[in-house]
C-alpha cells in the first residue's frame, strides 16, 4: 500500500489502513452507498473493519439521477433523524456519483462533518475521490451546485474493480487516458497495454499521483488545475445532453467523446502534430469502439456548453494540448470552432 | 469609517468604500434582496455606486421561510439562467436571513463565487454578516445545512437602520447584549443607554470587533468561538418551536429568551453571582418587556434541543457565564437542568 499526498491510501492494504484510522474515531459512523456498492463492496469492508462500532447505512439509488436536490435533502434529514453531529463520520462507498454526492452532503450537513471516500469505480479511484470537488446536478445541469472540500481520507482498494461491469471500467479508463495526455509520463501505449491486460494496480497509483500533484498546487482551480478539464468542456456538454434526453451515458463515455473533440481543437488551434492527433484518435477508439452521439442531424449539444463552470461569460475556455504532456489551460475558443469540433465528431461517428 | 478585520468596513463611509472596490470588479453583478431591502436599501446603494455597471436583482420574500431548499434552488437556477460564472459577484443586501441564504448561495453556486454582504439589520450588522456561517433551514431545523465561508467583503452602513421597524431593531439588540455579556468591556448599562438613546453607531463598531476578534482566532468553531453560542442553545430551540408552529418570532427575540434561560443555568451551574444574574434578567427585560412562550403547559421546546449543532450525541453543550466577561464554552448540561431552565422561564413569563 502506498500513501499518496496527505490523505490518499492506495493498494491492497488500504482497508487495513482504514481500520487503523477507525480505531481513533469516537462518534457515530454513517456509510453512504448505492444498491450496487451495498451488495458488492460494503460486505467486504465490514468483514475487514475490526474497529468499527455501531454504524448506520444510507442507501441511494445507483445512477447520476441521485445527485439531485431531493436525494440530498432526504440524506440531510436522515442524518438529523439519526442525531448525526459534528463528531460524526460519513464514509462514502461508491463511484463518482457517491463521492460527489457524499462530499456535498458531508461538507454541508451542519456546515460540515468529517467524511472519507472509498471509491469503488475506476473513475472515482483515479479522479472523483481526490481533489475536493463535490457537487450535485440541478435541472440536469451537471455540478451546478457544490463545494471545494477534500475528503479527510481516501482509501483506494483496487480489488473492488473486480465486481464492476466492463462498461463501467471502460468509462473510468477515460480519466486514466486524460491523465496520460496531460502528464505524458505514461504514454498511450502503456495505458492501452494496461487496458488489454485488464491489470490496473500500477496505473491507478500513477494516475492518482498525477491528480494529487496538480490539486496540491491549485486546489481552488485558479490556474494549473484547469488542465484537468481536458476533454471535459465538450464532454460535460455531451453528458448533459444525454441526461436531459432521459438516456444517460456514463461520465467516461462522455469524456472519451470530449477528448476526441478537444484533440481535434488542439490540432486546429495549438498546432498539435497531425501524427499525434491521429494516434490519440486511434488509441481512444481502440478502447472506446462505440461512440455516443445524438441523432445524425442534431447538434444541440452546443447548447449545453454555456453552463460550463470554466467559462467566463460568453466565451468558452478549454484546456487543450500542444503535445502529449504539454497541456495549456484557459484557451479561448469561439463558438464557431467548438461547433466545428462537434461536427467533426459527428462525422466520425456517422463515418461521413 | 473604520476597517475591522480584513474585510469589514463599518461606518458612514462604507458605501464609498464599496464603490471603490467595485471599480476593480470585472464580471457580472447580482444583488440578492428581499422586498423590504429592495424598496428601502437598494435604491440608496444604487444612487451612491458610480462604478456599478450592469447588474441583475434577485428578490426573495422577506422572512425566515425563504431560507429553504426551494428558494435556494430557484436562486441557483436564476444565476445559471443569467450565465453567472466564477467571475461573477453576488452582493447580499439584507438582514440575517439574506446573509445566511446569500452566503450559502454564493459558497455553493458552481462550487463558490465571490460574495459581499451589506447587512441592513442590526442583527446582521453585528453578527450574521461576519464569521462565515452560511445556512438554510430544512424541515424547520434551523441551519441544518450550510457552509463555513467568509464573505469577501462586508459593508456596514448604520443609516440603513433608520428604515427598520422597532421590533427588528430590538431583535438585533439581543446580539449586542450577548456580545456585551461575553466580552464584558461594554457593560449592560452602556448597552441600555445606547438602546434608550437609539444611537447605535459606536456600539455597532464595538460589537463587530468582539465578533471578528473571536472568529479570527477560531473560524471553524473548534473551541473559543463556541462562546458566541451564548443564549443560542435554548434560543434556537425556542425559534424552531415557533417556526414549526407557523407563528415565527424574530431570531433576537428567541435569543433574548435563550440569554435569560442560560443566565439561569450560569447561576445554577457556574456559580454566577446572584446579583449579576438578577441584573442581567432585569436589564434584558427592560429592552424586551414582551417575552414569547408557547401555551402555559407546553414545554415541547425541549424537543428541539437535540438538533442543536453544538451538541455531541445525547448531551447538551452550552456556552455559559461564570461572570460578565467570563464566558465558558462546552459546559455539559443534562436534560434535567435544561428542563429546569425552561420551567423557570415559563414561570417568569406567566409570573407563577
Amino acid at each position: 500500500m502506498k500513501q499518496i499526498g496527505a490523505n490518499g491510501w492506495v493498494g491492497q492494504g488500504a482497508i487495513t489502513q482504514m481500520d487503523e484510522l477507525l480505531a481513533e474515531h469516537d462518534g457515530l459512523v454513517f456509510f453512504l452507498v448505492d444498491e450496487n456498492t451495498h451488495a458488492h463492496c460494503l460486505p467486504i469492508l465490514l468483514a475487514e473493519l475490526s474497529n468499527l462500532g455501531e454504524y448506520e447505512i444510507l442507501e441511494v439509488p445507483a445512477g447520476e439521477e441521485s445527485k439531485c436536490i431531493e436525494v440530498v435533502t432526504n440524506l440531510w434529514l436522515a442524518l438529523a433523524e439519526a442525531n448525526a453531529d459534528r463528531n460524526s463520520l460519513l464514509i462514502n462507498v461508491g463511484g463518482g456519483m457517491i463521492t460527489d454526492l457524499g462530499g456535498f452532503l458531508g461538507s454541508t450537513y451542519k456546515r460540515g462533518i468529517r467524511f472519507w471516500h472509498v471509491p469503488t469505480s475506476l473513475l472515482a479511484m483515479v479522479d472523483a475521490a481526490f481533489g475536493g470537488k463535490t457537487g450535485i446536478d440541478v435541472n440536469n445541469i451537471k455540478n451546478l451546485v457544490g463545494t471545494f472540500l477534500e475528503a479527510d481520507e481516501v482509501f483506494v482498494y483496487p480489488p473492488f474493480l473486480q465486481s464492476l461491469p466492463e462498461r463501467e471500467l471502460r468509462s473510468g479508463f477515460a480519466e486514466v487516458i486524460k491523465h496520460g495526455l496531460i502528464d505524458g509520463e505514461i504514454l498511450l501505449k502503456d495505458a492501452l497495454q494496461s487496458w488489454n491486460d485488464q491489470n490496473f494496480d500500477a496505473i491507478i497509483e500513477w494516475a492518482v499521483k498525477v491528480k494529487v500533484d496538480i490539486v496540491d498546487k491549485d486546489l481552488f482551480e485558479q490556474g494549473l488545475r484547469k488542465r484537468l478539464n481536458l476533454g471535459h468542456t465538450l464532454g460535460h456538454a455531451v453528458e448533459s445532453y444525454f441526461l436531459e434526453k432521459g438516456t444517460p451515458i456514463l461520465h467516461g463515455e462522455a469524456v472519451a467523446a470530449g477528448l476526441l473533440m478537444e484533440s481535434w481543437l488542439s490540432h486546429l488551434l495549438l498546432m498539435m502534430e497531425t501524427e499525434v492527433f491521429h494516434a490519440i484518435v486511434r488509441d481512444i477508439r481502440k478502447i472506446f469502439p462505440d461512440l455516443y452521439w445524438p441523432e445524425k442531424d442534431d447538434v444541440s449539444i452546443l447548447y449545453y456548453l454555456q453552463y460550463d463552470k470554466k467559462n467566463t461569460a460568453g466565451t468558452q475556455r478549454y484546456a487543450l494540448l500542444k503535445a502529449i504532456g504539454d497541456c495549456v489551460e484557459n484557451v479561448e475558443v469561439g463558438l464557431d470552432e467548438s461547433s466545428m469540433a462537434v461536427h467533426w465528431y459527428r462525422n466520425l461517428v456517422y463515418r461521413l
